[in-house]
């Protein structure tokens, strides 16, 4: 049966299967997701339920595992009217159940552009972000809150302005910042903006500041548009722990005016296994730009938690890919990131990207601002093709933080 | 260190390590997910934050797996205070970054009864859906609509009478059932409780209708309060694409007057992998139960979608045992369900579970309402402890659904 791609959304699934027939089992997903039965029903009824049809588009065995299992990927064209246009709706069908039965992981996903059309992707995208920066032709550099539990207003507002002054883009609280008892979230964000003027009043560079939202899904749309009403320039949120729904939501919202950050906690719970679960570059590549991240953080290829090379560069394929009727999506590659990997995330993701640390800037032997400084030398030299050995003779700072981490000897 | 454990959760984590410390694993993640550092903060500093920081509970090795890697269970607490009261917040802090960190899987989480307290539970839990349907000492009967893509309200509610006339107490949607374009929310709810009196006028059973509550998460919390207004008795809700959050903030609205259904979609993606993501028993069933679901789907040990029975035992035990200050909630055992399977269903879930088929019941030789009075009369047997045999004798229905799917033997 021929399957007009503008109609359907496919779904790719590996396969590790102790035999049977693969065509019979892909036959199974196209029909029992869709119309329930299909051989069985009477012609007439078949001729009305045509259109919300399953279909199998391809079949193909890659050979066995090392258990003799046979390895194979499976397509399988949903049609796109059995959905709403939403990520619940898509995950439900295409791997909701599906993710119960056996081996199985979902490895790729295509929607037609009309299905597109009905999200509402980044409110900025790469383009967006750098003319609210007004930052070009180098990756922009985020810093982390090394930690904020407990911190109250005072005490975040001084460690906003350490790692401001230094010189980066963008701070994001972290992720696991919940109890707002000592920072409540709209005094935090009004006091940590003050910082960012302190310090922009010294770099004459913009900071944005991510806020992490979080409370009740009943209370974040308001809670949102709270924050944007204190000033709020970005806001982070915890994409998987709340939902992509969430994320879409605050994305399709005209009154929350601000750059969102998706962060990936809970991702490994999906992706980490190469049987089962959903891979990285749809859970954080595809569907994190659909439902509207501006900047989606995850997990570097060097660092403290590392994802395969790979892996990492089809996630900012993407996020950053041509894709009709969508801006694009800041990739993040994170964790463990300190000045010396600069000239291997450029490598590889290249002048639109976010180098983004945490310990890497906190950790400086001078502090956080130093931190921040090693960083901007490191990108601006790598930008301009200096050698580090160069430039540290230009910055004490970058200097000492490669003298600290050292510097991966493959690109220097 | 002595942890307080009224003022701690806890959460016990699987992990296959190629080698070096584990205590000291444990200590990284205890100090990390917590205050950041603790070792190097100023003595000062340390008496304010000693309230946040996480301790290492225990760490137990279990030896080796087949490639060497040590295999253990590191138990962890954290800081109630550091959370909020919210599954998001509890994910995100135990299992956020950590989920992306090497081979490990989330096995276990307890609560304070403090925390717990701040969490709605089931709104009626068994006791109280036992009430609600003048149904005691028996497994309750649900049936699924076998595919309703493409019903228009006509249709359905003929389904719907056919299904409630063979005497089951609940009928739910297709999980998959989103669209609404031939059979809107509210419209779809009043002509299935149409249909449901006219077959409890025949029955003399009460039916609940559990219909799918799907749309933005901005809309669907006033939906599902439109919902009751248009007489709804149940509502269906896929957890996982949703977020626990959806769940939890449905449960605690006193509003939504009526019991709420968890489906498992997606769930696979989280617990198939034995050595990444979170165990089923905590997924589908201690939070589940958290958050506010009065019935809970799971994969059965038996039929098409298996679960392996100790967890599925886990399960019914996390949403039934007690626990200070949470209803209960009914374990619904599911996927390829026929008669022959309840007294093996009996043995393992005993009185308080929910025998829950699709195709069992739609599939049997004489439609679905002969297949609702089958499943009627293999539970009411063996609730009595009659044998199938002579049941059948006394319920053609029976007679027929066995002579079909056959009965397990270890049982009857």
């Amino acid at each position: 049966m021929h399957t007009d791609t503008s109609q359907f959304v496919t779904a790719t699934y590996l396969v590790h299967s102790k035999g049977g027939d693969l065509h019979k089992k892909a036959l199974g997903i196209a029909h029992g997701l869709t119309v329930g039965t299909w051989t069985e029903l009477p012609e007439t009824k078949k001729e009305e339920m045509k259109k919300h049809l399953g279909h199998v588009v391809s079949v193909e065995e890659l050979g066995k595992d090392e258990n003799g299992r046979i390895k194979a990927r499976l397509t399988i064209a949903y049609p796109m009217i059995n959905l709403t246009p939403d990520i619940p709706a898509l995950l439900t069908t295409i791997f909701g159940k599906l993710s119960m039965d056996g081996m199985i992981r979902l490895v790729d996903v295509t929607f037609p552009e009309a299905f597109v059309k009905q999200f509402p992707g980044p409110k900025f995208g790469i383009d967006g972000i750098r003319k609210l920066l007004g930052v070009y032709n180098r990756p922009l550099l985020m810093s982390i809150f090394k930690s904020c539990i407990g911190y109250d207003l005072k005490t975040m507002a001084e460690q906003f302005y350490l790692q401001a002054a230094g010189g980066v883009d963008l701070v994001k609280d972290d992720e696991i910042l919940f109890d707002e008892t000592y920072a409540p979230f709209e005094k935090r964000i009004e006091a940590c903006l003050r910082a960012a003027e302190n310090a922009e009043r010294e770099t004459g560079k913009k900071v944005l500041y991510a806020a992490n939202l979080t409370g009740p899904v009943t209370e974040i749309f308001t809670k949102a548009k709270r924050a944007v009403r204190a000033g709020a320039n970005a806001l982070l949120i915890n994409v998987l722990p709340f939902g992509y729904d969430v994320l879409h939501r605050l994305a399709a919202d005209p009154e929350i005016t601000v750059p969102l950050v998706a962060h990936p906690a809970l991702a490994g719970a999906f992706y980490a296994s190469d049987r089962y679960g959903i891979s990285a570059p749809i859970l954080l590549g595809k569907l994190m730009r659909l439902a509207g991240a501006d900047f989606v953080l995850y997990p570097s290829p060097y660092g403290s938690v590392a994802m395969e090379r790979e892996e990492t560069l089809q996630i900012a394929a993407h996020l950053r890919g041509k894709r009709e009727g969508l801006k694009t999506s800041f990739p993040v590659p994170s964790a463990g990131i300190h000045p010396g990997m600069v000239p291997l995330l450029y490598r590889d993701f290249g002048v639109d990207h976010v180098v983004n640390a945490g310990g890497g800037i906190h950790g400086h032997p001078q502090g956080a601002t130093a931190g921040g400084r090693a960083f901007v030398a490191a990108i601006d030299a790598t930008c301009k093709g200096i050698p580090f050995k160069e430039a540290a003779a230009e910055s004490r700072e970058l200097e000492e933080a490669l003298a600290l981490w050292g510097c991966p000897e493959e690109v220097s």
